[in-house]
């Protein structure tokens, strides 16, 4: 079976590690491309274009919305976010699992458009160390703490929408754990309608053969 | 997060090895448990009772049935055979992934009493390599093999109705990626509604005590 590259979704709460796992995926395995999203908001001191966002006038940004050209974005605090399509597709195309670090309305909206879209939540192992996580980092006021502790509540309301729960308790083991499901989903029937109609055209010829 | 075991129920066409993989998997890994079928045909000269089957009266198998005590069952040439559903169950609660190496027919209708149950189709790589393993094993009459690649047309109908498509290349291999699969389909949120559940509990009390 031959497949074509995989579309992953990975989301998940903010002090989860998503961050870290997906370098880790990259760096691990070699069948992975990172998605890079545009954004038409200013870059930070330290990000440039193509690695952390490409970055966007409004007026391109709102282009490429009307020629169809990206998977999903939506307006964040006065700014657009999105996928471009073209990369994604290459990149699927050339046999690449390609990984979108999005958040759940982004994932809502691919799984609708691409509904063989994989979609993986990284959750720390209970709320109590994702708080001690967020406590830990001590870069955080306890306001922001707070802010973060809602956001999870809110984003944990979704979870269900999502294919695969993933425990990020240890860094290498959740790892390989989001590789494994990455291959077997490869396995899915979904995914080898092509090799499924294969053999079965092939039996019919061989068992005509016979008679 | 606890893992209560899988159902697994592997299929395929006849020669596509599922008996020497299922040998392969018990022996291999610790945690799968292999479901007996219990049959009212006679047993066949080194066939023990408990082992090759649990065979059964006519009478005690309709019983079986009767109090709902078989997961699913079949008649086939004037036979009983079905699944019985107390050693199933005792091993999934015991966390033991219990394989159920049975046809479609029975395959769709455990699918339909238990929705989570995982179905594995397990093909060789092509028609051809079928119709050459059956006739490099030497010991069936063309007819015989003529019927198996006419029933192999039949059985490749029903493909679309499992979830995984598992190719048999090599014994080793596929062995892995079986037990890949099961592994990950323990990671699904289908599977782990309670751990939801329980993190998005934990996170409303803490975001509350954050305030």
């Amino acid at each position: 079976m031959k497949h074509k590259g995989i579309l992953i979704v990975i989301s998940g709460f903010s002090g989860a590690g998503k961050g870290t796992l997906v370098k880790q995926l990259m760096k691990t395995y070699n069948n992975y491309a990172l998605s890079i999203s545009m954004t038409t908001r200013s870059p930070r001191p330290g990000e440039s274009d193509g690695v952390e966002y490409f970055f966007s006038t409004r007026e391109n940004f709102e282009k490429k919305i009307a020629e169809d050209g990206l998977i999903e974005y939506a307006q964040y605090c006065g700014n657009y976010y999105g996928t471009p399509k073209s990369y994604v597709e290459q990149q699927l195309e050339a046999g690449k699992d390609v990984i979108l670090e999005i958040e759940i309305q982004g994932a809502l909206k691919v799984k609708e458009k691409l509904p063989e879209t994989l979609l993986l939540f990284v959750t720390p192992p209970s709320a109590k160390v994702l708080r001690e996580r967020l406590v830990g980092r001590g870069t955080e006021t306890m306001e922001v703490i707070e802010q973060r502790m809602s956001r999870a509540v809110e984003e944990s309301q979704g979870i269900e929408a999502y294919d695969y729960l993933v425990v990020n308790d240890d860094l290498q083991s959740c790892t390989e754990e989001i590789h494994q499901i990455v291959q077997s989903a490869k396995c899915a029937s979904v995914r080898n309608v092509e090799f499924i109609d294969q053999i079965r055209n092939e039996l019919e010829q061989l068992s005509k053969g016979d008679k």
